[in-house]
């Protein structure tokens, strides 16, 4: 393997002899990689996979290079990458080349990559890449045609950067019915969440911050609007539950309305506010959201700090386990995206049905479940509003609530803010449409004015 | 298959339709397991295996098994296992069987399970262990046995019960070198310490509820000395650096001499006391220790409460990761063998330099490091001693500790205990060398009395 000096870092902390002659098996060749784009991602999977070529021979069984790149502007690549690596700037020419065994598609966005991905599989190539909303919107169709080519199509980097959880869902929870999954899986929104808890700002501020630090996006819709970590859950739920993606009916809500005052009473609570993407088995079928929850300072997904990332599976069999690692950056996500090429290396040589199925399960028993109204999804409540000072009394208040059909309501702040008191109550469990309509009783007899906040209370136990 | 009704369980959480001759390859057999006990793992391992059997089936492309158990009393056994199922009273009959394709060894013990395995090994079958002890002390051995005969030896449910954590190291990690992995992986010392911390009991007491509980065994002795924890760490540290196990190198301190006082004291500085398993990377070599620490309240590790376990590890590309769940139990344990058996349905058919190596990278490959003396190994100790009421002012004392090569010591605590005065330090980052030679100055000019007891302060970032 031609050795770039430019990327051999020197690390202390390197073990591993480098790999031999004698020490790899002469009769195989490298995997041949071929890499779609050269952003933070395709960067970093360039630096890690020559950084650490020998240790990955080692594992592996087989080196892996990079053969071929394509990118835009090549005259900036060509300064980065060793001068054998072909650099293209038609990403098509690339998926048609023939020396290349596997596409890397790290360039993001939907369409071209969509029509790069299909066209690498007609081809006849295995592909790896880290691109949730390719996969959300358009996976059952490339998985399809995945499978009629009999080639691989993998996504660890897709859901949550480095932490292996697509591979701890298919393979380490073989054994296991999941029965929820539940994750802090976008690393922007959790920390401006960790921002405005810590340093009491409000969201604007929290986000801006995050820009400066590089924590978010100029434009942070796909993640501050939850449509990034419903991206996620849909490629979560599939691989739990056994069923084509279905992202489509993720009910989604971002961070964006979230105020410190919402923040300080869940604190006072006892609680954290954490955007959750949640996969749970219920009696009609799957409960599919995302949304900001309140969640036990005590819970270990509570403990989720910044921009970190963390899955917590519970299953027949292992009971709890939980997934934790970065939300984000650059050989974070190579560190997956090598994963599944090292894996790639394995499953490439064995009959496609023996092979880790796409989905987690063979794609002859996948079978959509119905997605229930999540207005039907029992939880406990956390609810805040105002009311005029001299309304009612907490007792009178709190009559009124039971009346409303809230009979175990809890009243824990009910609080003067001049005109008005801030009320805040934690419900018994029900379901968002009854929890509507008790809402709308109170409102008929004064006791509810002007904006209801509620977030769902999960206990995740 | 077979479905028996006694084991097909009644679950709402059922998501996945039941294989059927069409969804399933009709050419590929079932994998034929040889069971050799039929313990608590043995039969959770059964159960597991015949509940989700279909599900298991979707998921491998390959149903599994169970063709013969061998146990001592076959009486008890015959009640709980298909009438199919061959019963053995002779385990090497059992490893013996030429229907068995995979041997599942979950009797414990490393004699006669150690003559066991090397002959299913001889017989040309794949073995699967969750037996640690054995591998530990025996696993190298093993391990070329195995390479010389050509067969899989897994053993996910060795390490960490339910946590796939070697896959995680292997494979989901094998972009990755690793800096330094460390573990809550015994949960009965951990249910032990936090049972003295929340509840203030003492070790004694704690342990009895343990007990009591099913927590700890009549003799707890490898759970609470740190041996059992140390043979677990063996294995990881080995699959992490691209060593053959070394356990005998390991560094191992149990929980028995802790006091509650100490574990108070730690609260009260903000730390928890964890016995935790460490194996990292320094300029000599490999520090391998298994021994109570201090560790920050709000770390990940230190909300690892109860008979939980997990293991952070920090790697040059993922970062930090951390990986939870159970530390005990039949079906969580039975998670994991069953994990390896649907990994070798794949792994048994790539040539055997590809599979994924049994520690991690390629035997040819491995390479012992230098165990360093942890003696010299660095970090912050937290240090408590009495002294005589009057000996000195809290600002001698700090004097005589500067004097004694510890510069930059906190004095945390100075409390009158009637005739002597309980002293708490924490000591800047030290070599348990230089912190023994401090003391030994202390005492000389009278400053520490009778026993010290002393407890790396962890930080683990």
């Amino acid at each position: 393997m031609y050795q770039d000096p430019a990327f051999s870092r020197s690390n202390p902390h390197v073990a591993i002899p480098s790999a031999t002659a004698t020490s790899m098996p002469p009769s195989i060749a490298p995997l041949r990689v071929g890499l779609l784009g050269l952003g933070t991602v395709g960067l970093g999977t360039y630096t890690v996979l020559r950084r650490n070529a020998d240790l990955i021979a080692m594992r592996t069984g087989q080196a892996i290079e990079v053969v071929a790149v394509a990118v835009r502007n090549t005259a900036r690549a060509q300064a980065l990458l060793a001068p054998e690596v072909t650099l293209l700037s038609d990403p098509f020419a690339l998926v048609d080349l023939p020396e290349v065994d596997v596409v890397v598609e790290v360039l993001g966005g939907t369409t071209v990559a969509k029509d790069l991905v299909l066209r690498a599989i007609a081809n006849g190539k295995h592909v790896v890449t880290a691109n949730k909303a390719l996969l959300a919107e358009h996976g059952n169709a490339l998985f399809a045609a995945a499978q009629a080519q009999g080639v691989v199509l993998a996504y660890e980097g897709a859901v949550a950067v480095s932490i292996p959880i697509i591979k701890a869902l298919r393979e380490g929870l073989s054994a296991n019915r999941i029965e929820w999954l539940a994750g802090i899986i976008n690393g922007t929104s959790n920390f401006i969440l960790s921002a405005m808890r810590t340093q009491g700002v409000s969201f604007a501020q929290a986000l801006a911050d995050a820009q400066a630090q590089g924590f978010a996006e100029a434009d942070p819709t796909l993640d501050v609007e939850g449509g990034d970590a419903a991206h996620k859950l849909a490629l979560l739920a599939s691989n739990a539950f056994g069923t084509p993606l279905q992202f489509a009916q993720v009910h989604t809500q971002g961070i964006t309305q979230l105020t410190g005052e919402d923040i300080d009473y869940a604190a006072r609570l006892g609680y954290q506010v954490k955007l959750l993407g949640i996969a749970k088995r219920n009696e009609q079928g799957l409960e599919l959201r995302v949304q900001p929850c309140l969640l036990p300072q005590d819970h270990l997904l509570a403990q989720v700090h910044g921009s970190m990332n963390a899955v917590m599976v519970k299953s027949d069999a292992a009971g709890l386990t939980m997934y934790y690692g970065a939300g984000a950056g650059s050989e974070q996500t190579a560190s997956a995206v090598i994963a599944d090429l090292v894996d790639l290396c394995r499953s490439a040589r064995l009959p496609a049905p023996l092979r880790v199925p796409y989905l987690g399960i063979q794609a002859s028993a996948l079978k959509p479940l119905p997605v229930c109204n999540t207005g039907h999804a029992q939880s406990r409540f956390y609810v805040r509003f105002n009311i005029g000072a001299h309304t009612y009394s907490p007792t009178e208040l709190l009559a009124q609530c039971h009346a409303a059909g809230l009979p175990k309501v809890e009243l824990h702040s009910f609080s003067d803010k001049g005109e008005q008191l801030a009320v805040v109550l934690l419900t018994q469990a029900l379901s968002p449409n009854a929890l509507d309509a008790a809402l709308a009783a109170l409102r008929q007899v004064g006791a509810v004015r002007g904006a209801v906040h509620t977030l769902r209370l999960e206990t995740l136990q």
